[in-house]
C-alpha cells in the first residue's frame, strides 16, 4: 500500500521530511540559468534545461537522507510544454534514486475528467494496442471542494497502480480561515473527547461554541475523504487519501490528528512560513507516525543565506530540518 | 476588460456557448488515431498528434458560429509534455481564428505558486533579458478553497494582460452537495429578498430555513469572489472573475444570478449531464448576458451519433444548441 511505502521509507532514513521543489527561477543559481540561457536558442527550453539540471542536483544532494521530494507543478508549467517534460524527467530521476515523489498539482475534477488526471500522473493511458505512462509519480495533491465525485477516480487509479493522493483539508494560508474555517450547522455533535493541545486560553473546547473545530468545514472535508477511503487502510493503519493539514494551526493540526486517525498527514508551512517543529509534531501519531513535512524555499534556496554552492547549502540545510524533528518527535536524545 | 471582450463576441454571433474540447481518446475518430499511430514512433507523440488534428478540424467546423472554445487541461495532460505542446498549439490555433478560449485547469494555489499559474496561463515570464508567453488563453478555471490568498495573484495578473478567471462556486456533480450545500451558520442573513423560481414545493425560501440557498457553502464561496474582484468591473458590469455555475441545478443558478450581479457565469452541465435550454436561461442576466454555456460531448463526439464526419456533425450539433439557447432565451421568435 502506497503509504507503507512512504512510511517505511520514513522510518529507514528516521526523516519525515519531504522536500518541495519550487522552481521559481530566482531559486536557481544565476550561473545555471545564465550558461542554458547562452546554449539554448529559446528561452523556455534553456530555462527547463536549468530548471532540471538543479534538480538533479538537489536530489543527489539529498536521496540518502531524505524520503520524498514533491514538485510544485505551477513551477513548471510556468516553462510551457518544455517545462512539464523537465518536470516528468524529475520525477523519474528521483524514483531512480528511490525518492518518493508527491507531485503537487491539486488537481480536481470529476468523472472521466477525474481519471484522465489520475491516468496522467498516477496511472496509465491505453494507445491503440500500447499501454503507457504519462508521467510516474507515488502521490497527487488533489482539492477536494467537488466531493466523493471528484475523488472516487483518484482513489480506484491509486488502488490499480500502488498510489496515493493527499486531499486539501486545512492549508497553511491566512486566508484558508476565509473559507475552511467557516462553521457548518449540523457538523460537530460528536465532538465531545476533543481537547485543546497546550494552549493557555482555550477554554472553550466544548461542542458547538465558536472555537470548537469539529465543526469548521474543513473537518467535513476530513470527514468525507477518511470515510471514503476506509477500504484502503494499510499495514500500518493509513489509507490511500492523505490530508494536506497546515503547519501553522497547530492546535487545527492536533485536532485533526486525533479525529482522523487513518489519514496520513502531508505537513507545509514549516520554516519559510513560521510553522515550528514544536508546532508540526502535532501531526504524527503516538507511534510518531502518520506525517510528512514538507520544506521548500528553507532547503532550495538555502544556498542564498550561506553562500555556499546550492547542493552543499540544500543537504546541510535538509540535516539541519531532520534533527530539528528528530529533537521535536523525540526520535533522539 | 475580458469579460468585455467575450460578451462582444457573445452578441456578434448572438450565440452564448462555449465548446468544451474534452479529448478522451474515445472521442477522437479511429481513423485519425490509427494514421498517428501508423506514422510515429512513440504512442504518446501519435496521440497527441492525433488530438491536435482533431481540435484544428473542431475549430474550423465551429469558429465562425460559435465565439469560445474550453479545453479540459486533463485530456491533454494524459498524453505527457507532448499532450501539453498540443494543448498549447491548439489554443494558439483557436486565438487565430478569433476564438475566446477559457482553460478548464481547475488550478488552485496560494502565493508565488499561484503566480506562477497565472503567469503559465494568463501571462509572461521573465528568463534573462526577455519577456515570454508559456501559453495564452483568454481565461483560466480555478479553484477557490485556499480563499483570497488563492485567488487575488490570479486576478492581478487577468488585471496586468486583460485576462479573466472563473471560480468554482456551484459545479454540476450529483456529490456537489456534499460539501458545497453545507449549511454555514452566520451566513444568509441578507437573504430576504430570494423568491425560489418555478418551483411547486418551494415554499421554504425564507431567512435561515433548511432550503435556504443564502446559507450554502457556495454561496459564501460566491459572495467572496465577487467582493474581492469589485474593482474589476467592466463595461457590461462584469469583475474579471467570474463563476463556475452548474445547469443541473437550476434554483441555484437562479438564486446565484440574483446575487452575484457582478460575475460572469460559465455554465457546464448542459446535455449530456441533463441540463436544460430552459435551466440554463436562469443563468443570464434581464439583457440576456452575464453567461455562457458549455457544452462538450454533444457537440464534439456527435459523429458517434449520426455517422456524419465529426466536423459536420460537430458544426450541426454547436446550430442545434445554438437554436435552443436562442429560443429558451427569447432571442429569436
Amino acid at each position: 500500500m502506497s503509504f507503507d511505502r512512504l512510511q517505511e521509507k520514513i522510518d529507514a532514513l528516521q526523516n519525515p521530511t519531504v522536500v518541495g521543489f519550487d522552481p521559481s527561477l530566482e531559486h536557481i543559481p544565476p550561473q545555471i540559468l545564465e550558461h542554458h540561457i547562452a546554449e539554448k536558442e529559446l528561452p523556455l527550453e534553456a530555462a527547463a534545461a536549468a530548471v532540471f539540471e538543479w534538480g538533479i542536483g538537489l536530489i543527489e544532494a539529498i536521496y540518502d537522507i531524505v524520503p520524498a521530494i514533491k514538485p510544485q507543478m505551477a513551477y513548471y508549467e510556468m516553462l510551457g510544454p518544455e517545462g512539464i517534460m523537465a518536470l516528468k524527467m524529475t520525477c523519474d530521476y528521483a524514483r531512480t534514486r528511490g525518492m518518493y515523489v508527491i507531485l503537487d498539482g491539486k488537481r480536481n475534477d470529476i468523472g472521466t475528467t477525474a481519471e484522465a488526471y489520475s491516468a496522467a500522473y498516477l496511472g496509465t493511458v491505453k494507445i491503440g494496442a500500447e499501454e503507457v505512462r504519462p508521467f510516474e509519480a507515488d502521490a497527487l495533491t488533489v482539492n477536494a471542494y467537488l466531493g466523493s465525485d471528484g475523488i472516487r477516480p483518484f482513489i480506484d487509479m491509486a488502488i490499480k497502480n500502488d498510489k496515493a493522493i493527499f486531499a486539501l483539508v486545512r492549508t497553511s494560508n491566512p486566508s484558508a480561515v476565509e473559507l475552511q474555517d467557516r462553521r457548518v450547522r449540523g457538523a460537530g455533535r460528536d465532538s465531545g473527547t476533543f481537547t485543546a493541545p497546550r494552549s493557555g486560553n482555550s477554554t472553550a473546547a466544548t461542542s458547538q461554541t465558536i472555537s470548537d473545530p469539529s465543526s469548521r468545514f474543513y473537518t467535513v472535508v476530513g470527514d468525507l475523504i477518511e470515510g471514503i477511503s476506509r477500504e484502503t487502510i494499510g499495514e500500518y493503519g493509513f489509507t490511500r487519501v492523505g490530508a494536506v493539514v497546515g503547519a501553522t494551526y497547530p492546535e487545527e493540526t492536533a485536532f485533526l490528528r486525533a479525529r482522523l486517525k487513518n489519514t496520513f498527514f502531508l505537513v507545509p508551512g514549516y520554516g519559510a512560513q513560521g510553522g515550528t517543529a514544536a508546532d508540526v509534531a502535532h501531526a504524527f501519531d503516538e507511534h510518531k507516525r502518520g506525517a510528512i513535512v514538507n520544506s521548500s524555499r528553507a532547503i532550495i534556496a538555502a544556498w542564498k543565506k550561506d553562500g555556499a554552492n546550492y547542493i552543499d547549502a540544500a543537504r546541510a540545510a535538509a540535516l539541519t530540518m531532520r534533527d530539528e524533528l528528530w529533537h521535536a518527535l523525540g526520535l533522539r536524545a
